[in-house]
């Protein structure tokens, strides 16, 4: 099977774009003409609240996705599609989330689910199986559950809450991204603080960062990067706090695939993200969901697209990111991108 | 809206039991006879992997579920549900994990949802939202979700990840309990790491057991608990260290509800729990899944039930759980038990 890792670069190649798609699809913000299709579709009228109501949510979802992939999956090696906001509208919405993951797939594309998943001992392998392996049914058969390929999962429980993430990830080639140092400004509560002297000296997101590089040696792959990846955000700081604090992650862990989550986003630019790639250029992939997603709600695009349009406002602004990403990767000097 | 502490309390008191039960069904261990009545009822065979073999995969989980809640319903106060369980069985899962937590709720219990959540601002509210509040659907009303009584959540993302699932606690009378300690090996990993004298000089789970203070007293309830409850592990130490463990936390955050998971797994006993009680012998919940759930396949009632009576030696076992923590707990001299 191969590594994810492998995988992920090399589809960066590809569309020479390191950047994905978040789908998050707030109900509240798709266009209104694709509500009315999926209500008239699952034969529902505004104020029900009836099952048929519920799976017209997740057809809104579903339809919204789908011409989503159709308008940019030309565009980036993949998409990364937030949980939290499927898990709402329940099996309709774990319908939605697994119908939109293998649209994008029968395009060639790469999902990854954002879910923070984290548990320990076989809860954590009931984890691992249901999202990136495969699913003993009452049959006595084993199939591949949600296949997502790969999943964002949470270290407050050590390493042996990864571990089974990592065995499922080494038989069928996927990755997981370990939460390690998020922008939100509490994140620091907990992630920012110093260990004492005799317990690494170091703060707690080092800490992570390391534990994340030793599990990840097992995950390496030919490209030289690891498919157990770290999430680090690229807001919240300073430019120069933010290149350090970067600088001290690559120093504890040169090989992992950092998801930046945050590009358009809480000020997110590509210059914030420029730490977070080494060596020639590779080493991250970098999300845009709202910005992306909602594009024809925002300027730039607002003026120029209906609502009916979205998906070109969408386009253009999966496009500007893409060579707003290469143009600083390229003045940064990283050679991949010269 | 009821606060959920007062809640679970009041139906503590009500049972005379500070016991809970876990339905973590894993699929291998749900009796033959009635994954047979599941494949029946859905038209499969063995072997199959039919869209129908998934849905009688969760119809297993619903039918073991429904039995051993009509066989312990008047002995506890409530079920605690591991989503890893019913997560992957995609949509399927997601319906049966809602049945069960309807059919517990129509018996008049708590049902608290293990799902280990965590992701910051309005990524944690769709969260709270899908589990503990109401959902806005694409016709415009705004409907109960999942309607679980409360819900486990991570840590590591600081304050902002946890306070819109409070927001939401609030309004709806739910609760979180956050995760602080847990007992696995490697939970000391990111757990006991000692931090810096300038940065509190405790311990990064006494640090979170604080934090969960400070956030509950938003939500502190009549007798004298808050609904931001805590998880603590009670194996995997000496119960000399499981002693100062405990004190520790009680002295940062002396009102917490303690949710203890691990009785009867992993070595865990009666006493081990003791030490998450407090005052006159309220402040936790402990819970028992394997040892409830597959009693039947386990000592001493292995030879005394067939698979058939499965639900039969799950009520035994609820029986000897509630005795031993009434016991335990009234040689250790809390009032409440005495």
């Amino acid at each position: 099977m191969r590594n994810f890792s492998d995988r992920l670069i090399d589809e960066i190649d590809k569309y020479d774009n390191p950047s994905c798609v978040g789908l998050d699809p707030r109900i509240d913000e798709i266009p209104t003409f694709l509500a009315e299709a999926a209500m008239k579709e699952c034969d529902v009228k505004p104020g029900e609240s009836s099952n048929a109501a519920w799976a017209a949510s997740a057809r809104a979802i579903e339809m919204f996705n789908e011409r989503l992939i159709d308008s940019t999956h030309d565009l980036v090696p993949g998409y990364k599609l937030q949980w939290a906001f499927y898990e709402p509208f329940k099996e309709h919405g774990v319908r939605a989330f697994e119908k939109t993951a293998n649209y994008a797939k029968s395009k060639g594309k790469i999902v990854i689910g954002d879910g923070k998943r984290n548990d320990i001992a076989d809860t954590a392998e009931a984890y691992a199986d249901a999202h990136l392996g495969v699913v003993g049914l009452v049959t006595g058969v084993y199939v591949s559950g949600l296949n997502e390929d790969a999943l964002t999962v949470t270290p407050y429980l050590g390493s042996d809450g990864l571990r089974p993430f990592i065995d499922v990830c080494k038989r069928f080639g996927k990755g997981i991204f370990v939460l390690t140092k998020t922008s939100n400004n509490s994140g620091v509560e907990i992630q920012d603080l110093m260990l004492a002297e005799n317990h690494g000296g170091r703060r707690v997101f080092e800490q992570v960062a390391l534990k994340a590089e030793i599990l990840g040696r097992d995950l390496l792959g030919k490209r030289g990067y690891s498919s157990v990846g770290i999430v680090v955000g690229a807001t919240g700081n300073t430019p120069e706090e933010l290149r350090q604090q970067a600088k001290r992650i690559r120093e504890l862990n040169p090989f992992a695939i950092t998801l930046v989550p945050a590009y358009g986003q809480q000020g997110g630019t590509a210059k914030d993200t420029v730490p977070a790639f080494t060596g020639e250029g590779y080493g991250a992939i970098v999300n845009n969901s709202r910005g992306i997603m909602f594009a024809y709600q925002r300027e730039p695009y607002k003026d120029k697209y209906r609502p009916e349009e979205f998906e070109k406002a969408s386009r253009d602004a999966a496009l500007a990111m893409k060579d707003d990403m290469r143009n600083t990767l390229k003045a940064s000097g990283f050679r991949r991108w010269v």
